[in-house]
């Protein structure tokens, strides 16, 4: 077990950017959309406990570096079966940021389903993925468009993979 | 927004299993199963970050009490096409550990992303739910098995309750 | 140095409020309430930060006992001359949370300026204190009024005292 | 709700030192002199703690980045109407420390509340505020001193700007 | 790997007392008792840090409960050939806190070896150990006394049993 | 009572090797060969938990900067008489990263501790010590190989030292 050494590689640029989404009834979203929530206003919760999480990610993924983030946005969108959920999250650091990115989405949706579970037990929290990734050894890599019939979500992680500086 | 009074609510015995699962391709399945990662031992560290996400979960999940978890199991079992993660939390407290139960899940898929990511960037992580409650006044929960063909997720989540104590 | 011993003190209801105010000009009251602050929702920001803060007294203040807190409210408000920031926080347990509520005000304190700082770094945090404490073996104690002209604010700290369980 | 972009800006050396007060009375403050405070060394407390917030502040401020620090050195001092805390913080990096600073400066005024409280409860923080700034975009920033007789503290912070690096 | 279930066991109360030296010249030891250390005061960073990391045991040591505290006390006094330093926790709880006892002590040597780093890079931490814990299944353990010449540590670790309540 | 100024020291390669024992019968080291612990795999929890108390140092630490560390290695090998751990950490910064592999060994021995105490509560860990330390302006420090007899710990202490750049 290691956190493995990055001592050697160049600070670069780079972004990454995830996303996932917590599936509900119609019912549910609605009382997001009407605000008829007792914990609170579910959006902006989710948000910002998206953007702390990125930065507790070293201390919740043992193996992780601790990186300097420079940027972390998290959005948060209900939807008609659900909320989506993205966060971007830039670095000028030796290593990417896609935990950062990853550890984001997931914490909001952990914070959509708690402030939620009272009304709906069921929902599920579905497709955490990474969208994209920029800088680095790796290049520019971009999560390949799922196919439109699209039986089975694993279908979609075949990537394409453009050079990089 | 606010964290809601449990205080008159009694000291009871709670039980909440979750589950989730990361997609991977069979090549990256077999890296695992012959310890071929260069991070280290794969099941163990994405076991022990779930427990201690467990541990973390009113610091990650904004409006969650801090409680007192009286027990937390984690497992992760790799299969033909990824990672399928469970954790069990137990607790004798005034509110419920389904959020510890999903925290748990999900740090330990991250910890499966994080350690296999170098090999295989597509991963997802799908299907973090709630399997099973039980104590307090909602009573036992357990979610309805997911139908057949289940041509949409969402489908899954009808549950059927059974009175608790 | 200790943390004292409450061992033999028994487990009942407690609750504290503390209030906190954060000064500004007009002008920056009203980028508040017109959404126009570049990194966003100041005042969910600050009630999150509060909630959160409370969960973490123990590990910002020193000799403060871990407790298991059973609720925690935070208000933020703007006013003609800044925000008015409230902490309500309850337990049942071995020690009061005064503390909890008084760091639960001074984080949202320190993220209203936080959100506000590029437009007016003069403000000043003000006024962070207990208003009412019920529960314990010190029993209900609230906050004298400020007399009308109060040229000292040490003028409002004589207290009164009534009787408690 | 985002933790903005601080990428593209250049890492220079930063000074940010606030201050703040807690007000008690002189007998309270007589106890600290004498040492006669159960929990133990009320300053040293208030030091170590507000040195340890200010690597913490990060996590209690939502949207502040995280910062490589290099020098914080918090000072408390009692006088006659109490306890007078300041903080130095220094960093070489892309956004400026008055968070850090701040923070550390309540975090060192809850710890002197939380040590004294079983004495004096109507103790209150004020006057919590930024000092001076040195580094970065927005230059050199000073407090304006307050005005003799001060009716109003919003009076002090009219500020004075001189040209920076 | 689990964090094993307490839940059936009973509240009780329950204490335990640790032990650890740090080894350093006497030239070392003379520049704590002279206060001629640039960092600060050893002795009152060494203990309240040992306080400090008795409450994050649970995060620390990823298999510990988390554990309502009732008491931390936490000594350090130098000595002819280092700073011995001792811990005391107490709790009302489910399961013992030997492990916050031998955290807080391993932590406080720490502080101290980071303190005086700078002028002896030799320091050892020798002996952490626990002496005494009371409550619970397993009754009262007291470490016996090592034999008087001592050449190998692990002859001390023999130990007496008295039955507990 | 500070954090001291590290601002003008260059960012430079830094390592630092630490470790320590475990001391136990050899039972309880059959028990780990065996792997009959009933808490689970007891290297990989002690290895793990190390890595993850690296980054947590500058937490637990209270005067210690907070660090970039590039590399985390942490070693836990079974022998005849205990558990010997080591911690290898690495970082291109202004400041030394000793404690880092002083807090990673101390977090793994307290680790091996906690998974074995229910077998063996006399267990001690001693010999917590840095080994070498590369970078900086202290240079190249190895620490001196003890005497063969090695009556007191304290004889090993005396370090030899090399011109670093």
């Amino acid at each position: 077990m290691k956190m493995i050494d990055v001592g050697e590689k160049p600070k670069t640029e780079r972004v990454a950017v995830a996303r996932g989404f917590v599936t509900m009834s119609p019912a549910t979203v609605q009382r997001i959309r009407r605000g008829e929530v007792e914990k609170g206003d579910v959006l902006a919760a989710a948000r910002l406990a998206g953007i702390l999480a990125a930065k507790k990610t070293p201390d919740i993924v043992p193996l992780c570096h601790p990186i300097a983030l420079s940027a972390v946005d998290v959005t948060a969108e209900p939807g008609a079966r659900g909320v989506a959920v993205t966060a971007t999250v830039r670095t000028v650091d030796r290593t990417g940021v896609e935990m950062e990115a990853l550890t984001a989405v997931s914490a909001a949706c952990l914070t959509v389903y708690d402030m939620l579970k009272r009304y709906e037990k069921g929902m599920t929290i579905v497709g955490v993925e990474l969208m994209e990734k920029k800088g680095g050894r790796s290049g520019h890599w971009v999560r390949a468009p799922a196919a439109p019939p699209a039986p089975r979500r694993a279908a979609a992680s075949r990537s394409r993979r453009t050079r990089g500086g």
